[in-house]
């Protein structure tokens, strides 16, 4: 969700500038687009897999509302060389996703053109999470792994060797519609995914929140068990990783008290800063995230 | 709305295969895309004209089922050499569509990649007015023009000087909500917007429905009065205009009685042929429409 268009209505409850628009009656809606050659390379995944991915990363914009996603409307742009079968494999792709967090594809469109995915998610909430909840005093919360699928994107970049099951986090992301609802239902205070990075999507939400924030070391690496390993294979840094690294689709949530299935990794604060501590010290965390090549 | 994905759900009302989905609760969902050099080309209409057309496009899908638009996502993929100024162009083009038909602009996402614009619009209907509904003894109706969209196209690609005039049809078509509501009072029995042509959207309603028609040459060219002048100035085929020329989005519909603000056209036949009354004869009507280029 990007800046675009205008305005208010008696209807709207969440506007532009949240991961989903909230309408009065509880309806959630998002849209996602994922572009050839800037958000993949078709060397990199099968058409199904393309359809799978797409499909959950639209569908956690859902997830990061504390919604329930329902419906979805696929728009895709296809050149020549994309055969039936392949647009098949895609829809094969896309509603074993949706199934897999109760939603189903009922329309769609299909242009000729450069290869994309454009991808539509309808939802309902009861109580929508919004990136502007948070409050002084509130743990700050991850609910999923973080890292992993950019360890697997440098493996396919890189074309590295023997390291197809470090891919698997990139290729295959959940909306984590699961961990949405129970943010919901514990009542947290504010909520978004990861998408570019933990780092700058905390930057963001402490902006949208108009507060700050304190993220420990150890706990981002510690909430990711298989990370450091990953980084160890691949002569990486897991913290670089964990914090720089896009399209794990976790979410990053603040809450009271803590969240069963999350992690506690800092605290919100007051001053406006986002800032990293390591050990004793503390340093300002870097507002950078995952920059699509 | 093309064939895609998956499946019956307790909350759907009508899935893939028509102009829109509509939902248990009465709401509608659409999605369309707008590719340059397959939809258009950047010399042919400024950004701000881009945005309001294809945003009329996707929310005649929306009209089609007698429904009145309330929210819509637009996603746009942007190469680098559109600024961020035609940005906004295409925000207020987008905008000023959605407002004049009681719609707004409620979120959005920005890609990079070759240009296109995909346009989710929502709606909401009391009762759906379907493609697979027209019946026995129904009269054909038209509501809006046809022809003049391709004859604006027409202008545009042969660079024919002096007839800007002519284009207006093609830059700035209406999405017909006002024509979808009265049709949905009126309980019409079919509707679908003509996007590709009159010719093969008729086709398609027909095989939607089992049916068959007939439609009247006659009526046809006087439902658009400016149409026997501005093929004259072209040097073309009026009726071939009006038959096979796309992007009108004028309303096709079929109903027992006539209704206000629709020319009738012809009629329903059941022996499921679709053919052109010319004065005494009759002969097929091509199965054919509307080439994006």
């Amino acid at each position: 969700m990007e800046v675009l268009g205008d305005a208010a209505h008696a209807n709207l409850r969440v506007g532009i500038g949240d991961d989903a628009a909230v309408l009065a009656d509880g309806s959630v809606l998002t849209v996602d687009t994922h572009v050839e050659d800037v958000h993949f390379q078709r060397a990199w995944l099968s058409f199904e897999a393309l359809g799978y991915k797409s499909f959950m990363a639209a569908a956690s914009d859902v997830a990061a509302m504390g919604a329930r996603p329902t419906f979805a409307l696929s728009s895709l742009i296809l050149p020549n060389d994309v055969t039936d079968d392949d647009v098949v494999a895609i829809g094969r792709g896309q509603a074993r996703a949706a199934k897999e967090i109760g939603a189903a594809v009922i329309g769609g469109n299909l242009s000729k053109g450069p290869l994309s995915i454009t991808t539509t998610v309808l939802g309902k909430v009861d109580h929508a999470i919004l990136r502007s909840g948070a409050k002084q005093g509130d743990l700050l919360l991850l609910g999923g792994s973080v890292g992993l699928a950019a360890a697997g994107l440098y493996v396919l970049m890189r074309k590295i060797a023997d390291a197809d099951d470090l891919v698997t986090a990139w290729r295959e992301p959940r909306a984590r519609v699961d961990l949405g609802l129970a943010l919901s239902n514990a009542n947290a205070h504010a909520c978004m995914d990861i998408s570019d990075g933990l780092a700058i999507d905390l930057h963001r939400l402490c902006e949208s929140s108009g507060i700050g924030a304190e993220v420990d070391e150890e706990a981002v690496l510690a909430s990711t068990p298989s990370l450091g390993e990953v980084a160890a294979r691949l002569s990486l840094d897991p913290l670089d990783l964990a914090l720089f690294g896009g399209e794990d689709y976790a979410l990053l949530a603040t809450a009271k008290e803590p969240v069963a299935g999350f992690a506690t990794i800092g605290r919100i604060t007051t001053d406006r800063a986002v800032v990293l501590a390591r050990g004793g010290t503390r340093e300002p965390l870097q507002r950078r995230g995952f920059q699509h090549f």
